[in-house]
């Protein structure tokens, strides 16, 4: 077979059920997809291939999939920090949306995040925002796979002025995203369970039921959020949405930081997937899921950076590291999130959090080429004792140099290949002049 | 006058007491210090130089100040993580120093060191190790600012077979590195109030003390530390310190975790300065150290990255962002250890904390010409509204472009100038094969 794409010299960490690492190893991509993932002999001559990357000094793992963020906030990053959480969300950030959020706007902030990404890893992201579908067409130019949502809350919003359509708007929006680009699987998010209705919930989530697409949720983000739904409903938040009939496989949890026992075990019942966000927890105070609980309770823990103005970047190198030790601490206990396990987080559980599992998040041939290769040369990468460690805790966004998506490299010798990215950064920054 | 060094087109951020920025700075360097920092007007010319940097696109700001770190544990970087405390010194880290580490390794790892941390962006260094000869040699060659401490323990250790020459082994490596390099400044080191009986670190202290040199101590790192020194000198380990008489202006900290509100009253009586050390505090699962309530009490907290076997990496930026988020979390409030204090913290405290407040921490005219500049180009830096948040949050240390220590720049365009950087990493690879 001639290969499409062929990667080869470095150390595969396929990151699957077995955690394999492959010394010399050798990946074959054909039509988008991982037609060889194994060992090739230094002696033997390559197969042939329309394009060749030299991934000598470098390990080949799967791309990151950051399951959390609001792709526009890149535009408010580091516009508002240190302050307490309502005093930033009220009189900076819905502000800041509210005078600067619209169809342009939007797609120059998802670019840039876009961007961002690809050039720190990150080959897959699930989003939820307003005027999605500007959002969408915005990123399926960057060549990043994408779960994309159309936001839904009880009050006016970027490009749903009246609230009585927002449930309709992102069915429409699942409906026009449903098959219209390979990289794209629509989505719907409602914001929260103090910020929407029980008659909103109950309609966004069947309707994500209907469409068959992923339901997200933020959710017992805050121990206000959990006081506030204790009192107005006589449950936790969890508690509040499994009455609500709202949890299954396919409604992911973002944050659950505020839960009870018996929430994770509602979790755990459901198969619910949790998107644990610990950079932006820990930024705004927000708390500390308990994540090495949801794991024990056999929940799919994955993880997400959140939007930028809470972060304030979109790294996930960073984030694996911040994730680890933050729970290291939490419990005193520096066995709790080991590399491996939180290396699983940022790529397998992530995946398998979207419903993306059969397509990326590991190295397996019949999956798409989701793949990034990080370099081991700089000074902070010498030595290599154990790749998953030195991808967790020393490495970061910036020692990524090759990046493939479904097959087609977007990065190539840390340049995005995609898009005009000099333009897009004039632009981003103009528009920070005006934000400012 | 012409200059020696000039940098222009960048802002300046002076990490002084005023905390100001310049827009459109210049920075004039002459015999190795700060001769002009102050704005420029882009139609005037350009004052005459020898050497000029067009800063444009970039932040100036002085050169980070690592106080705390074990330079030549970059051979054991990732050697073994995930593991408890007490099983990872005593089946790990001993076990390797006592097998590899030796005067040719130190040199190797220091150097390893100093490279990884001026490519990150850190001009000022606080070591304790053995061998300190040797990497006082080594570092020379580095361009790195360095205050380097022998270290005391009451133990047979690499290079101080007995322990009854521990500190005449210290007090001689500071007789002979007294005055003998513009950029070294020695110092004592002594292990621990656990390792080392009272009479130790009696005598240890007043060496220090005779030499006029900072002594260094880790101190109250761990609840078991705590627990022993109750148990076996019916004090704290701070309060044991205080009662020898080992707390004073020149006594350096490092971890402080486990304070009582006694403590640290003691600790702002005496102005002993502290290291903290967030990362490698989270990764053993050691505790938190009460950063807010330290500052607070007016003490001089500084930050340090430790032993690159517990961290796993040198870079200062993660350090701060490290340290803001987990004190917000700690604390459950996003306002404490705002981006200008953190970055305070990596700085000017850091210069405070080793005694050299007088020579670097801070951008100012008379001041040694210790500087760094970091890109705001690439796309993780886009937009920009507040340079501190963008350099704590959001930056790490491969946005470093340029390193200047005492006016001569040692990194330009994220290239090493002082170091054949491809022989070390190579020799460094090497060595984690013998190690492996």
């Amino acid at each position: 077979m001639t290969y499409d794409l062929l990667i080869h010299g470095g150390t595969i960490v396929t990151v699957d059920k077995d955690q394999r690492v492959i010394a010399n190893g050798l990946v074959g991509v054909k039509d988008g997809r991982l037609a060889c993932v194994r060992p090739h002999l230094a002696s033997a001559p390559l197969p042939d291939a329309a394009e060749t990357i030299d991934a000598r000094g470098g390990l080949i793992l799967p791309g990151l999939v950051n399951t959390h963020t609001h792709l526009p906030m890149t535009l408010f990053r580091g516009l508002a920090d240190d302050l307490p959480l309502m005093t930033w969300l009220n009189e900076h950030i819905f502000p800041a949306e509210g005078a600067h959020i619209n169809p342009e706007t939007v797609k120059l902030g998802a670019q840039l995040a876009c961007a961002e990404m690809l050039l720190s890893g990150t080959t897959c992201v699930c989003d939820g925002y307003f005027h999605e579908d500007d959002i969408a067409a915005a990123v399926a130019e960057t060549g990043m796979r994408a779960v994309l949502a159309q936001g839904v809350i009880d009050f006016p919003a970027p490009g749903v002025p009246d609230p009585a359509q927002n449930v309709a708007t992102a069915r429409d929006f699942t409906a026009r995203w449903r098959d219209r680009h390979p990289l794209i699987t629509p989505s719907i998010f409602c914001h929260s369970p103090y910020t929407c209705s029980a008659a909103t919930l109950e309609k966004a989530k069947q309707t994500a039921r209907d469409a068959g697409v992923l339901f997200q949720i933020h959710a017992a983000e805050t121990e206000f959020e959990k006081n506030q739904t204790l009192k107005e409903h006589g449950a936790t938040p969890i508690g509040y949405l499994h009455r609500l009939g709202l949890l299954d496989e396919a409604t992911l949890l973002v944050h659950a930081v505020w839960l009870t026992e018996q929430d994770i075990d509602l979790i755990a019942a459901a198969k619910s997937p949790v998107s644990h966000n610990p950079q932006s927890n820990m930024k705004l105070g927000a708390g500390i899921a308990p994540v090495p609980a949801l794991l024990q309770a056999g929940i799919t823990v994955s993880l997400g950076t959140d939007g930028c103005a809470s972060n304030n970047n979109l790294d996930l190198f960073e984030e694996m590291d911040m994730a680890a030790k933050l729970h290291k601490i939490a419990t005193e206990d520096p066995t709790v999130l080991d590399a491996e396990t939180t290396l699983g987080l940022a790529t397998r559980n992530g995946a398998r959090a979207l419903g993306l599992h059969q397509t990326t998040g590991s190295l397996a041939e019949g999956k798409a080429a989701d793949l990034i290769i990080v370099s081991t040369r700089p000074a902070h990468m010498r030595p290599l004792y154990h790749p998953a460690s030195h991808l967790v805790y020393t490495a970061n966004g910036a020692d990524v140099s090759d990046v493939v998506v479904a097959g087609k490299v977007v990065v190539r010798n840390r340049e995005l290949l995609t898009l005009d990215l000099e333009s897009l950064l004039q632009r981003a920054t103009a528009m920070g002049k005006t934000i400012a």
